[in-house]
């Protein structure tokens, strides 16, 4: 009796309006709700596009690849509608403004599909070529774990250009939770792009890397410092991050911070800080 | 035939008591095992519980959230008091002796999470306000990292508190798992905690952390040194990692080691191994 | 009808052969495809063999325990032996000349699994000992992310050693992804091996490891360069991590590159990058 | 080579327009499709808010029933609706006109359920009463083939009045496929009604029962036969099945044909057809 | 706003205690309930042991058949303890009374195994040389729903001798609604019983059939009529079923009522209605 | 103890060969078994093929059929194969000589697939049109149990005239317990067929019926009596089920036995027992 008052009350506590305030998402009527297992069902889909033949367990072969990319693209674009729409939702629009919304966006993302594959051949290439470990492409695509990150990352990027909010977050999140890669989907990252091992590699919201660059595992790009408000908080999108040119390498656990530039071709060595810019074709390393 | 008697050969030497010795966990009869799916389920109906409308498929709204709690608080009690029954067994206490303790603990864990929802709350402020890139505080209680990892930390350190065995430990686990941040449950933790981006973040069991607290990627608050005992091994149970003040930020991948103090507001700037103590307010670099 | 054109227009696109070149898997009728789903199931029916009692919800006792392992013998054989097979076709090689090897490996790797447990119980041994907060070895066996990182990776050697292509380093990557420990499966490790906390750990292809060596979290032991082909690729497998004799202990984000030697019993501190060789009992810490 | 394209040929003939006319279902765009699944799900959730604690793995006890009854009434809502408004498009309205609609009747199907569970109690006393085979009212609850093909029935017949196409069609299938026992949601069906093993049961659309009758498997309460319109097919609504007055019994396998009337307290023996009236209290049996 | 109101009355209503009287279980705390589901998984895993090779998916041959045995057994034990035990409650025992007794009583069911397999043995006999169209004792064995009703019956035949409430019933009614063969659990059935095709089938609880008798779709096997108590039901328990002698036959369609004989090697054609004693030898058939 | 010994004792006597003798399925290596959740998985595919729109959650339109008709012809090549091959070697075919073969049958079989649906929109037609209680020709395909029965007939008679053993019965099996309709994969079966309610039908293995032809729940085609080989049992495959001519209509429950002839458009009464040949045009009803 004892334990039924004391439960009683307990529910009466975490129900009352002030204990919900600030953690009771009011979801509107029948919208529908960001969903972490059918947005890893819209990744698994785009990767079946995207590579077709490594994902999924279908025979698809040459004579048949246009009737699986049909019904692929079809799936894709109903869950991913939902998904925009619960993303608009989320962030505070009327839901029957935003079905029309929903749809155009998920129509544009998917015309950018062909290019989005071209371009994540190029990552495929330099993750290939530089790892001397790896054996062939297809071991790469089937399972790097920088290649994992990248094609949620650039999903993400898109999806953040066309206006899509929350959802893009979600998915490169949940590249980093598989694979310890955490690149903002704001971030702008060129071609034949690599990432080894990936484990702890941090690339913040309004970062900008150019083509060809490869970065170790435990390398933070991100903010030095925020500048405060008048209430004492950072100040929220101001160009915090560090800009990488074409061609740089920053090896393990290296820390780059703040708007600064690391020039053309220069080489950070690991365990590193820096919080300046690099000149182009400089080499630097740990003081010992 | 030859491949019959290879297996069966296997199969002897793999059942003999000799190779069993250290590796075999022997049940004691209808005992429940822990198991990570069931905590798994427990995390999520908690997060059910104090975010309601963020997780679960449910149509929770403000004149059905009692029914929600009520049920789900039900929920937790029946899974939970399971895993806690399993945790007491695992430890190689008797199972009839524990039924009633599991169910008293389970009560008592209850009766607390009107206070975790409290100090959540908090977790969620500090690490919007911190996150120039953080658009809403719903953004980050449903897909922030940090939180996620602080959610399990919390739950671990109250089951611990209240002397329930290794169920804490795997909690924090999966944290680990999906977030790469690794807080032992033992450690304490202050109000409006937070962690930015998270992997490889180490919090060791005997650490002390105030309020307002920030923590950067690959930050690890660890033990220097561990006295052994005759045989040569660590000593359990010592004071040895660091007591953090109120306010102190540490940026990336800085390793704080051993029992001391880093005082009030200071900030630890990245890629630096502390082993002494810091004064408030002082501010420390990475020499160049 | 404008939408609708748009997405045959786009399904055309990919579908074509010119984009498709790089990223379409080419299986050949009926072969099998790795599968990480089924190699999970693999791994788990692996530790229910290697650790009884303690994975899986079974009843096994002491009086009953050849059952289980013969069960889950012929389970391993039934499943390991389609996904070896999977990964020699995937490298190419035709499946009517494969089904016999895949038989043949799986069998040899059967064979070695009481050495396998041996092995593991060493580690096991010392990830408690090396553990102030370890309570039990149990404890370790069920939720340490350092032994199933280690798991993970004796298997996928075993496999490597015996000539499956692709397969261990889906595996070991499997537990890069759960532990943020990454092992590359041609690493050769001694006995009594331990890492603690460890994510955000790198242990490269041809690296060396001895008996009794500890890792923490965020330690690299990679490659420093890579000499170059007349392509400007990387020229694959040349030694090039480091050598890590008996009784070494590296603490935490330290970065060890290039074919060196780290001496017997060497000790080297947190946040260093080392790329030369460290003599015998020496230890090395950071400049301050 | 020869067999693509005996696929291909096959695929084409298999999606022509004329092949297509009567098998191809054309849904407007986002329009939910009834779903056994989910209708399985319904009735399910119905189950348990009619008799709590059968069914289901809950915890529900006297002090938290109504917690269950407002989650599973809420369920509930969100389930049938989407199902009603599944059967109105399929009926070939426009889904923009009857999202209101399916609300609304969903909302009035909510509120009879109290009265259903009255009704539902007399046929649980009915069956209990019926057979010395019984053990309990629980038992005939919880395993019944009688109450569940009732408790469908009166489900689908609520449905049925208030105006929901299809739906209450597939519910009564959906039971007459798990017990044999078709009863069409168009009858009516008086209090108190029992059916004894049941399979091979067939209640027609315009039949009328009264109360307290009680029939045995294989008993047809049909029609005999079909005025035919100009096309000679039978003319759709007309009422053509029995009127079965209070307290009348029909034995197994007897077949009850046309629209006639069985009165009351009448008893109609085994394995006999019948398609003229009965008058009360009279007993027919086969001839020998 | 009416909605809510409407809903929330509803609620209130359907958590009253008057309309819960009849409808509601009581559960005691913790209580295992019966589970339909459990005991789908325990007649599945009794049919692998019965029927090695042909049920589950697993590889087991002659060298590795005990380990199968062994492991299936020790799962059966398991599932089936608890819902003996589930039985027990239901009916009213306290739970802790009744532990050891339903550990007993699976004790002893598992002992009779072999016996129960013996009898089956002779049950495909029957059905393979009984039906002209069957290929095969595998096919019998594999698809025949006589097979599946029967196994399933003699199942529930000796749980219900040993004394378990309600698990017998459930389990024959899992049979009767997959097959349309209904068959009380308290029925007595000798051995090389057959039923061919079998919907409509229906043995009452107090049926005692012989050895080598053969039953046809749409049998009755059912009682005349019930001894009234003074309330007006039906007296539980009375001898009210026919005794069927050995090899006898009885068609399609045909219904033997009350407590008589039909004696050993009768004929009884199809649809007939029989309630009197039939003599060794005789052949009846429908009159014209 | 004891009961250790008892456990004991029961495998021992479980394992042995005497026990296993007739119960036993030796599958040789690697063979693929018959799976009925995968035969369910054909017909789920087969049932999107030939009724596209209706079943499955896709977003078939008329724009994109093709792609989807592509993707499930190619599941339905992958899983049908499977399970032939599996029927072949159940029926004692040595599996390599078998692969080609039922590759060659599943290719045959996917091309009888449009003159299969051709031939089952007669069965609906009729369906619709027998039926004055159906509202809609979609309402007969997604839900009359007679459809069900009827499509999985057909494609299994398919099976069986192209040789394929035991997936045929299978496959009608799983009908027969979805719908209480029993129809032999091996009857010849006209076009414009069908059944009302259905329960309890059952049509044999030689039976012959026409076009236009009718029949309603509990009819039974079956055999008279079985002429015995020297053993006493049934010899096999004799022609022993009725001829049913164009247009005859069969009412409930009555039981037509042995190889005689209904003539044209003769009509048989419900509960009647025939077996001798009824005359074209004939009307027969039960004396009364």
């Amino acid at each position: 009796m004892v334990e039924m008052k004391t439960i009683q009350k307990t529910i009466d506590l975490l129900s009352e309006e002030a204990s919900l305030q600030s953690v009771f998402h009011h979801k509107r009527n029948e919208e529908p709700m960001p969903s972490i297992e059918k947005l890893h069902e819209v990744v698994r889909t785009l990767r079946q596009i995207l590579f077709p033949g490594y994902f999924g367990n279908s025979d698809v072969r040459e004579d048949n690849v246009r009737y699986y990319m049909g019904v692929h693209v079809e799936n894709l674009k109903r869950l991913l509608t939902e998904q925009i729409l619960a993303g608009l939702c989320f962030s505070s629009a009327e839901k029957a403004s935003c079905v029309k919304e929903a749809e155009n966006i998920c129509m544009q993302f998917v015309e950018r599909l062909p290019l989005l594959r071209e371009v994540l051949v190029t990552d495929v290439e330099a993750a290939f070529n530089g790892d001397p470990a790896a054996t062939s492409r297809g071991e790469v695509i089937f399972c790097y774990p920088a290649i994992r990150a990248i094609v949620n990352y650039r999903i993400a990027h898109e999806l953040l250009e066309l206006g899509v909010p929350l959802i893009p977050r979600i998915i490169t999140e949940m590249a980093h939770s598989e694979t310890g890669i955490d690149i903002h989907p704001g971030a702008k990252i060129g071609r034949y792009f690599t990432i080894d091992h990936g484990t702890g590699v941090v690339i913040g919201e309004t970062t900008i890397i150019g083509n060809r660059v490869k970065l170790y595992q435990g390398v933070t790009l991100g903010a030095k410092s925020f500048p405060m408000d008048e209430n004492g908080n950072p100040i929220k999108g101001i160009l915090r991050h560090p800009i990488i040119e074409d061609g740089v390498i920053i090896y393990a656990n290296s820390t780059i911070l703040g708007r600064i530039t690391i020039g053309k071709n220069a080489v950070i060595g690991g365990n590193i800080w820096v919080d300046a810019d690099v000149p182009a074709e400089a080499k630097i390393i740990q003081k010992k």
